[in-house]
C-alpha cells in the first residue's frame, strides 16, 4: 500500500514548525566576537561596501542567497490559495536549494496579487539577493512580472514554473526520443495546457528545433480560427501548428509522436493514446493526478510514459532544475538566465543517462552530477 | 594597544562571505524525504494552512522568524550609506538574534527611502514573518513608518533604534541612580540628540516618572522660544523642560543630574561636566566616538560614565534589548510591543545587577539571564 504522505507531511511539519532555519556562520560568544561582527568592527565593513558596491558579494551573504517569491496564485495543483498556503511549498523549495546545491534561499510569500505591487516589492527587497526565483504566479501576470524584473534588476530573475520546468521537460523528451528511436527535429509534439508552463515548454522545444508543436488549451487547439487568443498565445501561434489543425485534443493527438500534459488530471483517454503515432511518448505531468495514469497509457500503446510524481518511473520534476540553475547563475555571476543556457542545461541533464530505457529516462534528483551538469550550462 | 577591529572585521567578513546561512531543519536525501517535505506531501500542508491561517505558526517557520528591515538611511555613526552598506550591520543583528535568543532573523535592506514605498513593501512581505524589526531608518520618516505598520499589520513592529535603545538606556539609568543614591523621580536629565533615539529615550524616562527632561538638538534646547520645531518635537515639549530653559547645551547641563548623549562625538567638554550637579551621571552613547571620553568625564567630576562601546566599562548597547524583546513577542504572540512592556523590561534588566557600582551598572550581553529577563516582560 502506498504511504499516506498527506498524513506524514502534516505531522512532520507540525513537529518541525517550518522546514528551514537561519544560523550564524561563526560563533558569537565573547565581547571580541561582538566587536568583530557587530559594533565597532562592522562599521568598517559597512563603509567599505557602501563605497565598493561591486564587492558586496565578497563581504555579505548576497553572493549565495536567492529569494523564492510567490503570490500564492497558482500553487501546485491547488490553485490560488494565497501567501499563507503557499509558504510550505516555498520553504520546501528553499530546503532543496540548500540540500542539493548549497544555495541559501529564503521564501517571500506576498500579501498582494497586483502586478505592479509585486514588481515594486521585489525591486525594493533586491539588494540582499543574488537572484530571484519567482514561483507559482498565475499566467498571464507572471510573464509581465518576469520580463519587467529582468529588465530592471541587475540580478538573474526567472519564473521557475516556466523555464526550470521547460528545461527539465526537454531533457526528458530528448531521452524519450532516444528510446523510441525517432528524430525530434521531424516530430510533432502536442502540449496540453497553454499557461505559464505550457508556453515555456513550447518555446524550449522550438529552440531545440522540434518539427512541429501543437498547443491545446481548455478551449481546444491554438489555431488561426480561434478569436479568443490573448497576445501571448497569438505570438506562439506564429511559430506552432504548422499543419493548421483546428479542433479538440483528439484532433491534435491523431498521429502525434508525443504528448506533454501540464493541464488537468484525467483528461486523456485510451482512445486518445491509441490515435497517436506508433511508439508514442506520453508525459502526463499534471499533479497530483496525471492526465492519464501510466499503466493505462502503456496498455493503450504508449512506449515511454512519464509523470510528475515520485511514485512512478520517469519522474519529471523541477527539483532536477532549479538548484543547478541558480548554483550556476550565482557562481558565474550571470545577470540574465537565457533560453540558450537552459537548452544547454537540458542537453547536459539528458546526457547523464547513458542508456535511457522506457522505464528510465531521467537522472535521480539526488545524483550528485545533476546540479553540476546544469550549473555548468548557466554561464 | 587596542585591537584594530576595522582590519579584523574586514578580513573576517571577506573570509566568511556574509555572516548568516540558511539550513534545512531535517535531512533531505531520499525520495521519501522529497515526498514528505515537497511534492506530493506538502500539498496537504498547504491546503491545511490556507484553510487554517491562524495555525500558520505551527506548520511553517513564521512563528520564529523576524525581518530586520532597513533603508540604510541612518546607519550607526555612518549616516545615509544606502542598502548595500547597511547589509553587514543587519546581518550582524540577525547573527545576534540567533546566537543570543534562538530567533531566526533575516535582513532585508531596501532599495527605496520613500515612506510609502517602505510601508507598502513591508506589508507585502509580512506573511512569512512573526515580527518586524525596523532598523537604522532616519527620523522623522521612521515615526510615520512604524506607526502605520503597527496599525496595519497583525504582527509586532518596532524601530529598535528608538524603543530597544530606550529600554536599555533606562535600565542603565536606573542602576546609575542606585549608584549615586539619588531619586530619579526628582532628577533632571539632559538628553542630547532629539532624533529617533533621543525622543524615544525621553518618552521612556517620562513613562518611568523622571523629574524633568531637557532635550537638546543641534540648534539648542527644545524650548518654547524655538520657532523651528517639527510636530514631533512640539509634542515632546509639552511634557519636557518644565523649568522653561532656553539656550545651548551649557544652559541645559548647569545643575543637571544626568546627561544622555545620542548625538555626535566630541561635543561635550570638561566645563560642561563641571557645571552639572554633584555625583553626575554621563551616558556618552555616540558611536564610535563618544560625546566625551570616559576618563575625561570622570576627571571632570562625573561619578558614573557609560558609553556604547565594548572597550570601556558600562556598555549601553541595544544587543541587551532586541533579542529578548522579540523572543518574548514571538513566544507570547504579542501583536503590539508597548512602552509599558519595555518599561517592565528595563526594570527586569536593571534588577539583574544585584549591586551596581560606578564601573558596573549593566549586565553582560552573554549573560543567559538577559534574554529571559527581557522576554518575560514582553507579554
Amino acid at each position: 500500500m502506498a504511504k499516506d504522505y498527506a498524513k506524514i507531511a502534516l505531522a512532520t511539519h507540525k513537529k518541525l514548525r517550518g522546514k528551514i532555519t537561519i544560523q550564524p556562520k561563526a560563533t558569537v560568544a565573547t565581547k571580541d566576537d561582538l566587536s568583530t561582527f557587530y559594533t565597532p568592527g562592522v562599521g568598517a565593513v559597512s563603509s567599505y561596501v557602501a563605497k565598493h558596491k561591486e564587492q558586496m558579494r565578497e563581504y555579505t551573504m548576497k553572493g549565495n542567497v536567492v529569494a523564492v517569491v510567490s503570490d500564492g496564485s497558482a500553487v501546485l495543483g491547488l490553485g490560488n490559495i494565497g501567501p499563507e498556503g503557499a509558504l510550505p511549498v516555498m520553504e520546501g523549495k528553499c530546503m532543496l536549494f540548500k540540500a542539493l546545491a548549497g544555495v541559501d534561499a529564503f521564501p517571500l510569500v506576498l500579501d498582494t496579487q497586483d502586478t505592479e505591487q509585486i514588481i515594486a516589492t521585489v525591486k525594493n527587497i533586491a539588494p540582499v539577493f543574488g537572484g530571484i526565483n519567482l514561483e507559482d504566479i498565475a499566467a498571464p501576470r507572471c510573464f509581465e512580472i518576469e520580463r519587467r524584473l529582468q529588465e530592471e534588476l541587475d540580478i538573474p530573475v526567472i519564473h521557475d514554473d516556466q523555464h526550470g520546468t521547460a528545461m527539465v521537460v526537454l531533457s526528458g523528451i530528448i531521452n524519450a526520443f532516444r528510446v523510441v528511436k525517432k528524430n525530434l527535429k521531424k516530430a510533432t509534439i502536442v502540449v496540453a495546457g497553454a499557461g505559464a508552463a505550457g508556453q515555456a515548454i513550447a518555446d524550449m522545444l522550438l529552440l531545440f528545433g522540434v518539427g512541429d508543436i501543437v498547443l491545446v488549451d481548455s478551449k481546444g487547439i491554438i489555431s488561426r480560427q480561434r478569436t479568443d487568443l490573448d497576445e501571448y498565445k497569438k505570438k506562439l501561434l506564429q511559430r506552432t501548428n504548422k499543419q493548421g489543425l483546428h479542433g479538440d485534443l483528439q484532433v491534435a493527438l491523431a498521429g502525434a509522436d508525443a504528448f506533454i500534459g501540464v493541464s488537468k488530471g484525467n483528461t486523456v483517454t485510451t482512445a486518445h493514446i491509441k490515435s497517436m503515432a506508433p511508439r508514442a511518448i506520453v508525459f502526463a505531468l499534471a499533479n497530483p493526478l496525471p492526465e492519464i495514469m501510466p499503466d493505462i497509457a502503456r496498455k493503450a500503446g504508449a512506449m515511454v510514459v512519464a509523470t510528475g510524481r515520485s511514485d512512478f518511473a520517469n519522474q519529471v520534476n523541477n527539483s532536477l532544475g532549479f538548484p543547478g540553475i541558480f548554483r550556476g547563475a550565482l557562481d558565474h555571476h550571470v545577470r540574465k538566465i537565457t533560453d540558450v543556457m537552459l537548452l544547454r542545461g537540458a542537453k547536459n541533464l539528458a546526457a547523464l543517462v547513458k542508456e535511457p530505457t522506457a522505464q528510465s529516462i531521467m537522472p535521480d534528483t539526488f545524483d550528485k552530477r545533476v546540479v553540476k551538469a546544469v550549473a555548468r550550462a548557466i554561464k
